[in-house]
């Protein structure tokens, strides 16, 4: 038996699968564009076929998935909030079929990388981290104890549904006043271009709403860079708001360590420095005072590699069959 | 050796210390006032007296401790904020001298409630809890994949420290606008009697004020039962903060349940009605819709069986020597 992981990484923009080394390398990997109105046998098709093309051992030590939630979990039916064609898709179970007496484990995306993050990243040897990534959406896994935890449904690391203003703008949830409402790329897009940003690199406003991706926020990020006064006011408003998002996850769980990356975190210090203004602000208790937010360190094969720790770091990482 | 564990429960009003049995049940138990303004070996004076007063047996199974924060732990050298005389005293140190060759553990007081009421409160059973208290201070304990969640220094479950309203009132820890500013009995007290409330049972405003105690928290909540109108707007008020902040906490951890103790909770459905209004329009993904929010079920000797479970059931409750 190969000592390799096949890890896969499933988002609205892109497919990715790769072999991954018990030390969290990628051997190898493969990417295809996702299908956009593909029904779920398309879907899954795209991903076989990614499959194929990889040189695939012919024993392989698992398999771990990050997909887009939400999902069912453990057991891996996805209803990935932008494809349409899998709702409630047994994702796991297909791939279990396809890869039979090998362990097959899944999770919510964002959580992978709040893995990967803690196994190969900026957060090794954190006791309790939050991994977060700002992007599209906000959203992230939260490490304690060491332990990826998984709170009862596998759905802990929201900090995206923190509310940061009780009477604030409406959220995709439901609710209002999240810091996702504020701090999501489109979202902070949608108020800048109301404030009177003209995104200066002449992408178009359908590119800046268009379902997934990172876009948005990195051009907002870049142009905040290039000195635009609404982007940069645009990157205080969301600095702000994660760094009150922040302080409550610290005060609660007593974190040491917050990884931020995705797309807005490229801004760097123009985001990084009002979130520490307002999260020294909001973590004024002796114990919180210790806590430091960082770049996430992974880049884009971080999805893999988080993915591949939920079979390679099990006793960390994978909870439901311990 | 026998199975009874010393239980010790240290107030800024009162110590108490009892006998519990491996089940949880306070088999007796011996009260004391705090000494108001006692130095360090006056307080530990009181303290061995009472235990003193219990029959203690030739052998326990450990000592249990709740003691007020803060505290550096899990060493157990403590500095509650309303004893001055204890100032980094070494409590578990002491203890364990007092009594050698057997387990001495220590926790904060707010989480020992959230300890009992997962071990043998409203909360047993529960994989993902919030046990919170809501009286002169606002405190919580975390418990996740059923077992007590410490945080990197012991500190997890400051719920009170949530920040609710980032641009609200100034907070006993050095922020503002935290759950624990709006909704703690004094800080409600001092709004209600700014908006005009008269105590309907003649209690002074010194007695409003004093520094530790329940008898703002219920006298408000009394006045909120007979009807009077400030003080139901108060109730209200601290229910959309609470209902605010355990919205983030669930989101973020994903909880089944959070208990809910303290004198501010004897107001029932005067509280927990804007609370749950306020919960649900923050809860709007599907799996926070499934949290309940229940009042404690234990009563005054909720403190004594939380340090108890210390070390009847550790392997839940204790993970430093793990």
């Amino acid at each position: 038996m190969s000592d390799l992981i096949l890890a896969v990484d499933i988002g609205g923009t892109k497919f990715a699968a790769g072999l991954v080394d018990p030390y969290g390398r990628v051997v190898t990997a493969e990417r295809a564009a996702t299908p956009q109105g593909g029904d779920a046998e398309t879907l899954w098709e795209t991903l076989t076929t990614l499959l194929d093309r990889l040189d695939l051992p012919a024993a392989l030590a698992g398999v771990g998935v990050g997909c887009g939630g939400p999902m069912t979990w453990p057991e891996g039916e996805v209803s990935p909030l932008n494809m349409g064609g899998w709702r409630g898709f047994p994702l796991r179970g297909r791939l279990a079929g396809r890869f039979p007496g090998v362990p097959v484990r899944i999770h919510n995306d964002a959580i992978c990388l709040a893995v990967a993050e803690h196994w190969r990243g900026a957060g090794q040897g954190s006791e309790a981290m939050l991994g977060m990534v700002v992007s599209t959406g906000v959203g992230g896994g939260l490490i304690l104890g060491g332990r990826l935890i998984d709170g009862g449904t596998g759905n802990a690391g929201h900090i995206g549904h923190v509310v940061v203003d009780p009477g604030g703008p409406p959220c995709g949830c439901g609710g209002n006043g999240c810091l996702e409402a504020i701090a999501r790329g489109p979202g902070l897009a949608a108020w800048a271009l109301a404030q009177g940003w003209s995104p200066n690199a002449g992408v178009t406003h359908g590119e800046l709403y268009r379902e997934e991706g990172t876009a948005t926020a990195r051009r907002l990020a870049a142009d905040a860079t290039a000195g635009d006064p609404i982007a940069l006011a645009a990157m205080a408003r969301a600095g702000r708001a994660l760094g009150v998002a922040i302080a409550s996850a610290v005060n609660l769980c007593d974190l040491d360590l917050v990884t931020v990356g995705g797309g807005l975190s490229q801004a760097g210090d123009l985001l990084f420095a009002p979130l520490e203004e307002a999260l020294r602000k909001h973590t004024r208790m002796g114990f919180a005072g210790r806590v430091r937010v960082v770049p996430a360190a992974l880049g884009q094969d971080a999805g893999l590699v988080g993915a591949a720790a939920l079979v390679a770091a099990g006793d960390r990482y994978w909870s439901p069959e311990r």
